[in-house]
């Protein structure tokens, strides 16, 4: 879903993104490059440039019969010093741990290999310098959309069977009634049951790369959702706003964790809300007959006290609104009148993107 | 010393700065106001704007009997209870604790208010939230320039007879070689024990609400300068570099406290260098030429090892460069030579602000 808007700007820009697809064979004609494609396709091109990732160049560490990873990385300790401890070995093609996880990782990021430098070289001259792992905090603009990651993953997570949850926020950069406010979506991976943060990624314009940075600093700091909560950022409206975009994704999981607002990740509702679930959408009509949900009952936030009676006392409902403050207030009220209610989390701007993410994967 | 670009850039825009003055009537005459300077001056003006600090109004809490401090802020503790626990006060009005110095603190910023109006609210319906005190954490734009800080300044630390040590960079706002890098000023104050952040300040455009939020979180996590060597910041070309502008401030302070850079503050050799030290400017003499250090000699760090002859045995040896980096190599040459050397915190460019500073006050 981060990768939404990705999309959606190379579409605007004219560029045909293919998914699902892959090259499985170059052929030379003429002057072009005629690329066939996994469906059979051929595309010609002047230029092909691929990007598939990249593989430790292991070669020499191999021949000197140092131990390398499933994945090829040179193995090393926290000091860099690969199974030969005379020989150390830094940058993309070292096997290190993941700073979350505890799992081994291989991670080719600048930064990282400079901070590998830096310990080996103090190792090799007697220091106790200690590299401790990787986070993977990373950023890429596309055109004027960023997107930034630190951390973990919901596919590592889910591939280590460690318990996450996570929430959406759709903040601007900046305060909203300062010009050229830009939006961002924020989605933060915690464990529910300290709300130690795992991960965060983002995807907008400005300041993107502040709040992944950070909550990569929470990350590194071992911080809890708790903490997002009373970060205390710069804020003039230029450049916050008086309840930062970390402190609203902070305020949104602490309240998930605290169970004060009950929330359903809108992966759980697309292609279909939960069986037997009663969906009310809290926005005004004119929102509402712009877009949303399937089957989805329209209780503006503002009538719902005064309109109990519509929403039924004996099946789960969820509620949203369009980026999820409305929601939450109507999960309060809905709450405190016993009924077993979620917000969808990030409101229809998460249902809408998660729904693009399934139609184009 | 952080404040010199806000001033130069109210001077290129044709404001005319009064430093050390102050009004101290307006008259009105006819349809403008005099403005009666102590010096004597009369300044005609059709709008004035007063900016002179807040006071807190404390009125109604005074005459309710409440505690107030000596700066006129109601007393309260970490629940936001004033003297009468059933009695809560928050925002601008309240004294609260510094998170640095857990000195009493009356900070009024918009942030810490609306933190703790959540936090009197969970108390009253009996959760136990408490409020951490205030970092100070702010900003402010000046035309294009941005000047922020956040934890204790100098003056805090000074007169609480806090010992600390500061170190300056003059980094880029994204890697140097990426079209449109800006220049910053970082400044980071840390105690030379353990290394703990006590505070930052900086100054420049784009990228310094990042790097000062960033150390914000640090502050908050009790972090140390050795903490942000090993910070994992986002890191492409048009947002940051490999090192960011905070592991160089990590990696320039965590020399000094491990002892491998020996610095001295550029407020400790403006408008004088020390008595009997021996001056030498490493950059190029082309630099050089451009205005140095009264009294420095110069040798490139280049032709350095090449003219340790020139370099005296028998006194103190300052060293400086543009900003700090060849000034730390040329601190290492001659330290492994045995000499007795410091390098300029910031280099030239430190030197440079400081005096303007001095100039200005």
């Amino acid at each position: 879903e981060i990768a939404v808007p990705i999309a959606e700007v190379l579409k605007q820009k004219g560029i045909r993104l293919l998914l699902g697809q892959s090259v499985t064979a170059f052929e030379r004609t003429g002057d072009a490059t005629q690329c066939i494609l996994s469906t059979g396709e051929r595309l010609s091109a002047e230029i092909v440039l691929v990007g598939v990732g990249v593989r430790p160049e292991n070669q020499l560490a191999k021949s000197a019969g140092l131990a390398v990873g499933p994945r090829g990385g040179i193995v090393v300790n926290e000091h860099m010093q690969t199974s030969d401890p005379d020989i150390y070995a830094v940058g993309d093609a070292v096997q290190t741990i993941d700073f979350v996880t505890g799992e081994p990782a291989q991670v080719p990021l600048a930064g990282p290999a400079n901070r590998q430098g830096r310990i080996a070289a103090d190792h090799i001259f007697g220091r106790l310098s200690r590299y401790r792992g990787t986070q993977g905090t990373a950023i890429v603009r596309v055109f004027d959309v960023v997107a930034a990651l630190t951390g973990a993953s919901e596919k590592t997570l889910r591939r280590l069977h460690r318990e996450y949850r996570k929430i959406y926020v759709h903040p601007t950069h900046h305060a909203s009634y300062y010009p050229g406010a830009e939006k961002m979506t924020l989605k933060l991976l915690f464990d529910p049951g300290d709300g130690k943060i795992l991960g965060a990624q983002a995807v907008g314009g400005t300041g993107v790369d502040k709040r992944i940075d950070v909550i990569a600093m929470a990350i590194q700091a071992g911080m809890t959702v708790h903490d997002l909560e009373e970060a205390e950022l710069c804020y003039a409206p230029p450049f916050g706003s008086a309840k930062d975009a970390v402190n609203m994704a902070g305020f949104v999981a602490a309240n998930l964790c605290r169970g004060d607002h009950p929330q359903t990740p809108p992966d759980e509702c697309v292609p279909k809300t939960p069986a037997e679930s009663f969906v009310v959408d809290v926005r005004t009509p004119k929102e509402f007959a712009a877009g949303h949900v399937p089957g989805a009952v329209n209780i503006p936030v503002d009538e719902l006290r005064g309109r109990l009676a519509e929403v039924p006392s004996d099946r789960p409902i969820l509620v949203y609104c369009q980026v999820g403050q409305r929601g939450y207030l109507a999960t309060r009220i809905l709450l405190q009148e016993g009924r077993q209610v979620k917000n969808i989390s990030g409101g229809f701007t998460s249902f809408q993107m998660e729904s693009t993410a399934q139609h184009l994967a």
